[in-house]
Formats: C-alpha cells, sequence, structure tokens
C-alpha cells in the first residue's frame, strides 16, 4: 500500500466521515479495530484533518503503545492539546516515547510549570537526558542534540563493532555513521558503517581512520549549523564541547525544519512585522495583532516625517498642484527599487553568497544597478508625460520642463532607494542585529521621506522662473 | 583534526597565500605535495576562495582520483568553470566520477550543444543513466532521483540480502533504507537496514515487511516532494512511476537544497523582482538588470495611475493643500498593511499551513485584522494632528475635520490593504500561478491606486462646506 495523500482523496473523506460517524455515537471499539489495523502516518493524517473536539476522541481511542506512534507524527500545536487532553501519567509516557530531540523541540514551547509537571513522569535516565538538553541556550545546537548514537574506539576489531551495534543499534537515529572517540570521550573520528561492511572482521577500526571529521560545537547556533549540513551533504553531525568531548549528534530532518523556520522569520520580517512563531492559522489573533501592530505603528511613526517633509513644500505645492499629482509615483518608485535591493541582500546574505567584507563590492554593483533602473524609469515617465502633453493640456504649457523634472527625480530617487536597500542590511549584520529586521516596508518608508526632498530640490531647480 | 572553517581562520589565511605563492612561481610539484595531504573538503574552500586565474591552476594542479573528489565539493558556477578549462576527456572522467542525481543538476544548467559533446566522454552506462534522468521534466522529482540504491526481493532471506549489500552496497548512496521490490520491478515495501541487523540470518524479508512505504511519483514537483520529505522525517524516499516501478531514490541532502531554492525565489519574488536563479554575486550586471528591470517597469506602469487617479482631484488639492501633505502617510500605511498580509499568507501557503480551502477564515481573520490595524493607526494620526494643532496653526481653524478625515481614511486604506493583501495571493494560487508572484510591491502598488480614492473621498465627505 502506498501512503501518499496530500491531498484529500476520496477514500480519505470516506473514512473521515466514517470516524466522525464512530464519535458522534460513542463507538471506540470500532474506533479501536479500525485504528489498529491502519497506519500510525495516515492516523496522524486524519486526526490533523478534524476539528477539535473530535480530535480528542480519537485520539483518546488510541491503545497507548499506537498512541505514541501517531503522537511522533503530529504537529506539535496537536502534540500539546492532547498531552493537556489526558492524563498526567499518560503524557509522561507519550512523552518518554518520543526521540529525545522531538522531546526536547516539544518541551521547550511549555511554561516552565508544565515542563516540571510532565518531568515528573518520565523515567529516570529519560528525565536527565531531557534536563541536560534543556540546559543549552535556546537557538543552540545542544537543544538539537540527540545522544542516540553509536560511539566506537579506534583500538576495536570490526567483529567487535558489528557485536555492539547488534547489542545498542535499537536506540541510535542513524547508522549511517559510527563515531570513534578516545577512552576520555574526545571524538577523533567518524566511519562509516558501510566501511566497515567491506573490510574483514579481524581488521581494526584504527586501520579505517583518516583522523579527519567535520563536527558542531555544541554552542554554535542555528544558522551555523544549516550552512555546515548545506555545505557537505550529510544526513548527520556529531557534536562536541569546547574539549571536543562527543555530546550528541544532529540529524538532518531538525536541519530541513530549522531552515523553514529560518526562512519563514526572514520572510516574516522582509512583510514588516515581527517572526510570528507559530502557523499563521493557530496564532492567537491577539497575538498575531501584537506582531504586526508594532511594527505597523513605527512604520507609521517614521512615515509621519513625511508630512512634515512635504510641509517645507507647501509654496511649491500650491503654485504647482501638478507635483502632488507624481509625488506617490516618484516616491513608491524608489521604495520599489529599494525593496528589490534590500531582499536580494538579505536573502544572499542568509545564505551565505554575501559576507560583511563583500561590502565594497555590493555599493559598486548597486550604485550600477540603481543608476540603470532609474535611467530606465525615468525615460518611461518622460515619454509618458511627453505623449499624454500632446493629447491633453493637464501638465500646462511647461511639460517638457515637468517631463524633465520627472526624469532627473526619478533617477535619484530610484538610485539612493536601490542604494539604501542594499546598506541597510549591511550595517545591520555590521551592527550584530539579524539584517531582515531592515525590513523591505521599512527601507521603503526612509526612503520616501528621503525622496520627497530629493523630488522637490529637482523640481525648484528646474521649474524656478516658469511654473515655481 | 576537526574540519570548521566557516570564518577564515588565520591558518587559512597562511596556507591561501602560500598557495598563491607557488601559483605564481608556477611550483606544481609544492602544490600537488601539498593537496595530496589535504582534505578534499578544504581544498575545495581554498579553492572558492581564489580569484579566477589563480582558481583554475590550483584545480589543475590536483591529480584525477583527487580531482573528482574535490569537484563533488566545488559550487557549481566553479565546477562549470573547471570543466571548460580542462580538456573534453578529462571533463567526461570528472563528470562520470559525480554522483547521479548531482550530475543531473549540473548538466541541466549547461547549454544544449555542451551536453552532447560531454556526454560523448561518459562510459556507456553512465551516459545512459544520465540521458534516462536528463528525460524527467526540469523542476520535477525525476530529476533528483539517483539510481543508486538497493532492491532486494521479498523472498531472500537476510543471509541473501547481506551478501547482496557486500557486493552492490559500495554504489548506493543510502543504506539506512532497502526497497523491496517484486519480480516485475514493482515497489511493495522498505525496510530498514537494522532491522535486519537484529534478526537470525535464515529469516526472510517477507517476515519484516509491513508492505506500507512512503513513495514520490515520478512527475510529483518540488514543492510536493519537499513538503512530503518534511512530514515524514526521513532521509531518503523511493521513487515510482505510475504502475509503481521502483526507478531509484531522492535523498534529503537534495531537498535541504531545493527548500532553500525555493524559499529564496519566494523571496525575491516578494521584494518584486524575477527569481534569480544563480547567486547574487555572480550574476552578470545585465541578466540582475533584466530579472529587476522588467518588474519595476510593471510596477511603474501600474504606479502612473495614481497621478491619474490625483488628477480627479486637483481641485481638491489647491483648495486644501494639506491633504496632499498626508498623501504619503495614507497610501504608504495601506501597503505597509498590504505587505503584512500578503507575505504571511505566501509563506503560510507555501509551508502548506494555509490551503485554499482555507479561504473564507483567511478572510475572516484579515478582515478583523484591517480593521484592528486601521483603529490603531488612525487613533495614532489622529492624536498627532491633534497633538500638533495646539502648537501650530499649520492644519488651520477646521484642524479637527482633518483629524477625523485621516482617522477614517487610515481605517479604510489600511482594511483595504489588508484584505487585499490575503486575497491576491489566494486568487493566484486558484488560478495555478504562483502566489509569491503577488509580491508585496505589486500589492502596495494596487493599494496605493485605491488608497487615494479612498482617502479622497473621505475627504470630500468630511470636508465639504468647510475646506472644500
Amino acid at each position: 500500500m502506498l501512503l501518499r495523500d496530500l491531498d484529500h482523496s476520496e477514500t480519505d473523506q470516506n473514512t473521515l466521515s466514517l470516524l466522525r460517524n464512530w464519535v458522534r455515537h460513542g463507538d471506540e471499539k470500532a474506533i479501536k479495530e479500525f485504528f489498529n489495523k491502519a497506519n500510525p502516518y495516515k492516523i496522524a493524517e486524519w486526526i490533523g484533518h478534524e476539528r477539535k473536539k473530535i480530535q480528542i476522541a480519537l485520539f483518546r481511542a488510541l491503545d497507548l503503545p499506537l498512541a505514541t506512534e501517531v503522537f511522533d507524527y503530529l504537529p506539535p500545536r496537536l502534540q500539546k492539546r492532547f498531552l493537556y487532553s489526558v492524563s498526567q501519567d499518560q503524557a509522561g509516557r507519550l512523552l518518554a516515547a518520543l526521540s529525545s530531540d522531538d522531546r526536547t523541540a516539544f518541551l521547550q514551547e511549555m511554561p516552565r510549570s508544565v515542563i516540571n509537571d510532565l518531568l515528573k513522569f518520565l523515567p529516570v535516565d529519560v528525565k536527565t537526558e531531557t534536563l541536560t538538553l534543556l540546559g543549552y541556550p535556546k537557538g543552540s545546537i545542544g537543544r538539537l542534540m540527540t545522544p542516540n548514537y553509536l560511539a566506537i574506539k579506534s583500538d576495536w576489531t570490526v567483529e567487535k563493532v558489528m557485536d555492539h551495534l547488534l547489542e545498542h543499534g535499537h536506540d541510535s537515529e542513524t547508522l549511517t555513521l559510527l563515531y570513534v572517540v578516545d577512552d576520555q570521550g574526545k571524538l577523533i573520528d567518524d566511519i562509516r558503517l558501510r566501511d566497515l561492511l567491506f573490510v574483514p572482521r579481524t581488521d581494526t577500526v584504527e586501520s579505517l581512520m583518516d583522523h579527519q571529521f567535520i563536527a558542531l560545537q555544541v554552542d554554535d547556533d542555528d544558522e551555523t549549523a544549516i550552512a555546515i549540513f548545506r555545505r557537505y551533504d550529510r544526513t548527520a553531525l556529531p557534536v562536541v564541547d569546547h574539549n571536543g568531548m562527543l555530546l550528541g549528534i544532529v540529524t538532518i530532518d531538525d536541519v530541513l525544519r530549522l531552515s523553514d523556520r529560518e526562512a519563514t522569520e526572514d520572510i516574516q520580517k522582509i512583510g514588516g512585522q515581527e517572526a510570528l512563531d507559530e502557523p499563521y492559522m493557530d496564532i492567537p489573533f491577539l497575538t498575531l495583532m501584537k506582531k504586526r501592530a508594532g511594527w505597523l505603528v513605527v512604520l507609521f511613526l517614521g512615515e509621519m516625517l513625511t508630512a512634515t517633509a512635504l510641509s517645507y513644500f507647501e509654496v511649491q505645492i500650491s503654485k504647482a498642484v501638478v507635483l502632488a499629482l507624481f509625488l506617490p509615483l516618484i516616491i513608491s518608485s524608489g521604495g520599489n527599487a529599494g525593496s528589490q535591493a534590500t531582499t536580494l541582500i538579505i536573502r544572499a546574505m542568509a545564505l551565505g553568497e554575501v559576507k560583511l567584507r563583500d561590502w565594497w563590492r555590493v555599493i559598486r554593483r548597486e550604485l550600477a544597478s540603481g543608476l540603470f533602473l532609474g535611467i530606465i524609469l525615468g525615460a518611461v515617465g518622460f515619454a509618458r508625460i511627453a505623449l499624454w502633453s500632446q493629447f491633453s493640456t493637464i501638465y500646462g504649457e511647461h511639460w517638457i520642463l515637468v517631463a524633465w523634472t520627472i526624469f532627473f527625480a526619478l533617477i535619484g530617487v530610484v538610485l539612493w532607494g536601490t542604494l539604501s536597500g542594499a546598506v541597510f542590511p549591511l550595517i545591520l549584520r555590521f551592527l550584530k542585529i539579524d539584517p531582515a529586521t531592515s525590513s523591505a516596508p521599512f527601507v521603503a518608508t526612509a526612503v520616501d521621506v528621503t525622496g520627497i526632498i530629493i523630488y522637490f530640490l529637482t523640481a525648484i531647480t528646474i521649474l524656478s522662473g516658469t511654473l515655481l
């Protein structure tokens, strides 16, 4: 049977209505029977599609061994919901069944008091392990570690390694790589299991070692870890402390999740808001508003400077109302150009393509870009006014001067927007602030104010003596 | 030795100047000796840090077996550069040494004629395999496949599987999972290698099977594949055709790369430009301009409608210049609100959190958000005008009416911006266009034009008989 159900297939719809019916009639036995024959993935899927009440009823119908399997496939918010819906004793058993990295990821989202309650119900060894992992700072690689790996010694024979594997391999998260440690527990090499399979059983581990390996430091941050995984194409990496002692491993499935989360945060910040940290559909309304209103008000206060800037040019506007007509066009072009540059640079820095030391190359490149793009937009703007003036008198007898004003103002504003858009993220990185914080609308707002000044100064220069 | 060098360490700097010196003196022997003792990762790193000329000299100094290892760690643009710098015969050998998924990824970026030249130099079996993979449509999972997996039969004993593994395991990309096929080559199950290690060698594969597995379809697109990997935490997944025949496997390291690329594309589109498809520092200037100028001109043409819209309100502006002062503030607030909503929805859809069928919940949620945020900004705007008017006469005797105009216009514009920002991506998804195309600046431009109309209609309603 092939398990696939990204879209609601018809069978799924039938199953769902069947389940719903059983819940409505309290027929727990039917649910149990059906679930016992189904696959844990699919059960997690079906439960995910239901409304809250039915979800809880379905989950409660699961026998404990199956429940823990299903639990592992559920998204964190459902895990949380179910954990609160069962007894603390059961909750402890569910948690104990999670792999240790998933357990840490889950617990770190819970309030301190709940963590303490739950920890009581974990077996002693699991509790110790969990407390250790929770001891590492949030956002550090320590939090993602699992201590379930296979460590071997260099003087072991392949035979002994295989015996060790048979005895302890069950709990290991990966068998692709085995980690060689010395007597103090210091990591000295990694060896691929496959390399062991193809040599005589009497060979020692030592003979297979090249003493070269890649490891993460326990206080590496998420970004560093993602970058190393990207670079070396590994499915798992060992984590060491400052003395090189092996502490655990990190697997690539966690890194995929991490890299998604980093991208989501960046996209949301580029959109001019705080990172949500929760799925859009699940985040409570007031939390959503808090994340959005804050930046929106900051941007609004910044944008108020446009009114102040414009008030200096009130005389010019009342003399030549035509200047007001092009105001939104001019400043939004600067904003759009800035938004392009800033998103490009933010993403390139997140991927490690652009580093701080490249600042001069970036500025040179964006200077050229801004000039190029400004001339194109300026030419389009000039053409539009020239064309319109053949059929209408809307721009008056001095339309050619108005057209030149728009042409030069656009070059100035686009050039300025592009440059600021590129330089803002570099400055933020220099100040060790996340560059994504210099979100596109933030740049646009900054560019709006200066754009107004550029526009009216150009107008005064060109139109003085005629319109002004 | 621990290999880590995200930042330029001092040792790296020394190595680089050493290498540069050898190149300058044409001392190929010293380079060879040094490289033969170094690690391929590090060599790839060092080469990556050099300028073009030195890069090529260094790469040419590598002996072929080492060169192929280093080649595998290089970024595609360097691979391309080096392939052109060596003889076609050598190029063929380098390519043949790549894993087949990496080879396909690499070749698909080359012009057709170059592909044909290079294919000539590949061994026959590699050539056939490469041509098959290149036959799948770009952006489909077929292109990412590697045919290097281990397929076993259900009636084999564990003993036989292990023998098969010893004989054929060398070339397999992963040993974590073995794939069980029937006599026709149809995939019927997957089995973890570790499960085989812990049962008697006389057991059959059949006894370990649960006939439940997850597979990708060969014409699945990238997004679907990423979603399935995200959901099931696998390090590799088998790929089948429409008849369920096993064609190859896809490994998670390729999926990590894919998911990065998708996020980059979305971020660049949100920034109001075409996806670059190349690292920012490597893309030629004119290509960069093409990707950016196109959308910028489209947005500019759209933004021209603001001038048209404003021209209808010329009379009002000349009567009450104060209205022009707040114009950028009002429309940019709508744009910022829209930009928040649109990035939220685009990302939530990319992660599969929001589906098309959720449209009504999204609209309800954003309606409430828009109203809430509009009232906050409106209140701030009102307060600012009220406050200023205590100290200045800039807003005239009717300042309270101006303040109400701003208050209501902001509510209207923010509400409208938020709603359009949320609905645009949904409509695009419905039309089967990538929602990221409804980039934030695009929404902002659309909102600018309607924002002007909302603003002036509010003004006419409130100020008629006094200022207007």
